[in-house]
């Protein structure tokens, strides 16, 4: 196969008047984001800007903000043109202010929140409560409509979108990755998501490469390797790269619209061929290489120093209002995007701009499946007493406790297309190899004759990488489905700070009206055989068990079944519930058996025999039996 | 540039009688490994084989050591013909009996565990003590000489590997990585290491990427991607790949030794330019991708199933011994290596074979760098009390304690040219900037004239990654030299469970008479400035310091340093110690300052006004001041 070089368009897609408002959109958005940056008051500067106005402790990210804008405005235009259901993911999720700009303008903000409306009055508030006491974090969170990924630490973002595309056909998650966080370990190994991907059942992922050069205080790996190493680095990932490189507003929403034109081309490509059954290899997924200045329109130079297209644009380009030539460069910022021509008196977006955002659900910050509470359906349960150890005399039978959780899961995988199974490659080893019989493990890539259930079409995902694992299961819950992620416990902390911040979500989302309860994120955790040959029937290090015994949130729940038979009551319950983190310790050896089935429900369901504990009622090593 | 095509050597620089020797050591160095596997005694079959030879329990990993072992005489063979210093991190540490044979077979096993010799006794006890109550554990480990690499949880071999060529500019790291670990976020990131390794004071790192195609039940991704897009890859992530494919061993050996003459000329040639000063570009290391089979020379089919070159051969590749055709297999299997033309009568290796090792610290298991506590040179430390804050009246005086630190941290990298600072990006943000009046951030890749203090010969080493930072850091230490990793307390849970692998690694180097003490790993954690604006002054998230006083180590100690003179006696403190742990926990603020440096000497001094934890000692959260 020969290598096509990376491309960049040279059509002009957009009319002049297209033009205009795709620009406007993108000047209105801006300037929401540096309003809720800086402003207290004065919200279209109807007056001039004074130190009142301003805030007197200034947070928030700006340097990420006008890309971020930039990408959503271009998405809405196909959204629009194409009648796509389509979601952001956004990687930079520090670039809150623009997130929540973008959904304001969209209406779905106000909606949502009605003491934020649509007029003059509303900005103010909207200015105001971002990042300030009482009011919202300065990152996307559960709070921000559309969001699924927490905006704190970085990683995560392309292989949530993952998680969210399977399943779901008609579904394009458009994930911007930024330059920085493409220097973290997980969202590096998570390029590889297009290996697990069918193009035939799940949805497309667009990652687009937020190439805005820099980080907090340094430049990024990325932006200063030579182009060409970049492209072979994407097309060593097996995708197709795009670029889209310049500071020049025209021409940047041209290269934009035509690039986004050609991409959803090669999309739709790719699924009618795979859909036809037509498709052989591992398709190579376009993606978007956006190269723009950081802080792209904000303040060229501050007090003599470089800070559009440089790292000093990052957090708040400028603070110190007590200088009155801060306060004049921030009104001039401000005007720059003329504020007066893209709102009305009122203080409403005007009607021929409003006009560019998709209707209803079709609003990426409305799109049900960012709030995947409204999709979820509960699963359809065998009878998990069909699968019991017939017990006689507790001790005397021996069986291994997960091989019969493998044939419980091989039902409900049969019956519910809505369910995964996760892991990094530990499934067999972890003895829930029945789940085999009715489905396949998740592969794209090349096979040979001798595999051993990999197909296009398989429902294990299994993938050497915990974090992946973790975040693909993150995004298939947070867009409304089920699922359960069976590793060694030894290397559970890996995804300890994951796991933290999920928690969180969940916790946060608990307080959010309109955010519906997910399905609960499942944890099934085996000992390693050599360490538990020497430390006899017990995990081996509880440490993750206090580590998640620990956190305030409500949402946790750890479990130890002491055989089969509990081991079936605790599965069933766990994957009945949700918005809560379930941590399953249970032995994959051969091992006595103690409760007959009748026994085991009883035990379970008055909370005796189960040693759960909520929050932070931490019990020390529990002696199991 | 034009790209070039990923090169497969064709010359044949082995001689026939080196070629038949570099085999033989191969054949004897599988052959121990199977011996530690499997066997309790009859070590050199001398007699049938007989089930009571055999373990009862088969516990280990073959499937990787057969491709280790390759490498390891190659190895050895370039450390002979051109004089090397060399050491080998293993990767998949997994291969466990392929690092002890080798080092038994090159003589520092015996010298260093007496009661295992170098003859049929020796060789008896070798095999049993593996992975067997009492013995040795089945992993690369800090029992076994010559490893920095725990080989429990995958990931970090390449970043450890950069991190011990820091600063050694006559080593040459050569890094086995295994393709399943390739798929580790971690791993995939530390590719990137090549950007700030300056061939001019450091040593060089030479990856091998050991693509035997599966990982425990599993295909591996970079094993099923097609060969130029594997090319591309490493290609986009700056490397020079080699190739070394097939499974013919006589082949493999005449093209592995050809690719290894040929990419130390390279290394020696971007040595040798840089040296000069004329290096201007981040120079394209070469490395070697090597695809052989799983298990090679191991059984082809066991019951009938594949083994070799397939997943099959992961562990062990057949157990159940009751069954006299599995017997048979292992004894057709060990005899295949020919014992008896490569050991002598009294199992001691023949003298020609084992002339192939280098001699005494050219041993890779010699090494001393392996053994970083024999290099390890206490740091020139300037007085702390030299920087102190004057304090009149407790709580008067306003000072940002990390940036106090910052300058104490200054002078300590001025006078020392062995100690590094590592950090997500964050060294100015955390206020520690002082530090960079004497030296710059490491970059090796492209720059503009605005650049802040980014050069190829910088110590403070920035990458968005707390994996690499913490990988870099460890094999910094574990070669003998000295740093501080600075991290907001929000994300260093990131590293977890690197912690815990560490921390179980001093712990077990301390029980080991020959494994000098390393210097600390020192952490300085700061609050988040939003967070704490909320949160007012105190971190805002313990359970890095529950996480850490939970582990039974005796190697752990957390500082909570109140004001800026405790932190600079809690930073000297640290700084000096070795075999620890140390969390330092600190505010970047401006803050009330408490203590006066004479008051704060002597309540530290005492332990007073100092919170400092040891082992299991959890107090809750403490109250600071
Ligand atoms: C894992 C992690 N480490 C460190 C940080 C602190 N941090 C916040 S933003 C940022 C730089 C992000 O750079 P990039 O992803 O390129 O985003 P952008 O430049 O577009 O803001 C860092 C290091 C973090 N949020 N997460
Ligand atoms: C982070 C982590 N996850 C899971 C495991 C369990 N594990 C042990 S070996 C292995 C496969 C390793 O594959 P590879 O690195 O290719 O080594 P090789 O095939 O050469 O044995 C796995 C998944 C582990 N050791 N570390």
């Amino acid at each position: 196969m020969p290598r096509e070089e990376g491309t960049q368009a040279a059509a002009q897609p957009l009319s002049p008047t297209e033009l205009d408002l795709i620009h406007a959109w993108w000047r209105a958005a801006n300037y929401l984001s540096v309003g809720q940056i800086y402003l207290l008051d004065n919200p279209l500067l109807e007056r001039p800007l004074e130190r009142a106005h301003i805030k007197p402790r200034l947070l928030g990210h700006w340097g990420t903000t006008p890309g971020l804008n930039f990408v959503y405005v271009h998405l809405n235009r196909v959204i629009k043109a194409r009648g796509l259901d389509m979601i952001y993911i956004c990687g930079p999720g520090h670039g809150g202010p623009g997130m929540v700009a973008n959904t304001w303008l969209e209406g779905t903000y106000s909606e949502i929140y009605p003491n934020i409306p649509q007029n003059r009055d509303g900005m103010r508030r909207l200015f105001k409560q971002f990042s300030f006491p009482g009011g919202i974090p300065s990152h996307a969170a559960p709070e921000t409509p559309g969001s699924i990924n927490e905006g704190g630490e970085l990683g995560y973002s392309l292989s949530h979108a993952y998680g969210a595309a399977l399943d779901n056909p008609d579904l394009i998650v458009a994930c911007v990755v930024g330059d920085g966080e493409a220097e973290t370990g997980p969202l590096a190994t998570s390029w590889h998501g297009n290996k697990f991907l069918n193009p035939a059942t799940a949805g497309a992922v667009l990652p687009i490469l937020h190439l805005n050069g820099y980080k907090i205080a340094n430049p990024t790996i990325l932006a200063r390797i030579p182009r060409n190493a970049l492209e072979d680095l994407f097309v060593g990932y097996g995708y197709k790269p795009h670029f889209i490189e310049g500071d020049d507003p025209a021409k940047m929403h041209q290269l934009m619209a035509a690039t986004l034109d050609t991409v959803l081309d090669e999309i739709a490509a790719i699924q009618t061929e795979a859909r036809g059954g037509k498709l052989t290899a591992c398709p190579r997924w376009p993606m978007i290489i956006l190269r723009s200045p950081k802080g792209w329109t904000g303040p060229k130079y501050v007090d003599g120093l470089k800070t559009e297209g440089y790292w000093r644009s990052h957090q708040v380009p400028f603070g110190d209002m007590e200088k009155p030539e801060h306060v004049k460069l921030l009104e001039e910022w401000m005007r720059s995007y003329r504020p007066q021509e893209l709102f009305d008196a009122d203080g409403r977006l005007r009607g021929e701009i409003a006009a560019l955002a998709p209707e209803g659900d079709r609003r990426m910050s409305a799109n049900p499946h960012a709030n995947g509470g409204l999709l979820r359906r509960d699963l359809v349960m065998p009878d998990f007493a069909d699968y019991a150890v017939g017990v006689t005399h507790p001790g005397r039978v021996e069986a291994e406790a997960t091989r019969i959780m493998g044939v419980f899961l091989r039902d409900i995988m049969k019956q519910n297309r809505n369910f995964r199974l996760f892991g990094p490659d530990e499934t067999a080893s972890n003895r829930l190899s029945a789940v085999f019989e009715t489905t396949n493990r998740a592969w794209m890539a090349e096979t040979i004759p001798e595999d051993d259930h990999l197909s296009p079409d398989g429902r294990v995902m299994e993938i050497l990488s915990e974090h992946t694992c973790e975040g693909w299961l993150e995004g298939y819950l947070l867009t409304g489905r089920h699922g359960l992620f069976n590793c060694y416990e030894a290397f559970i902390h890996i995804v300890d700070s994951m796991f933290n911040q999920h928690a969180k979500w969940l916790e946060s989302s608990q307080k959010i009206s309109w955010r519906r309860p997910i399905s609960s994120l499942n944890y099934l955790l085996t000992s390693h055989v050599w360490r538990q040959d020497h430390n006899g029937f017990s995990h081996q290090d509880p440490g993750f068990i206090d580590y998640v015994c620990n956190k305030k949130a409500a949402v946790i729940r750890v479990y130890l079944p002491p055989d089969a038979n509990t081991l079936l009551w605790v599965t069933d319950h766990c994957l009945r519930s949700w918005d809560r983190i379930n941590v399953i310790v249970a032995g994959k050896q051969p091992a006595p058996q103690w409760l007959d089935i009748d026994t085991a429900i009883k035990h379970c369901d008055a909370g005796i025999g189960i040693w759960e504990w909520a929050s932070n009622d931490r019990g020390g090593e529990p002696d199991v039996v």
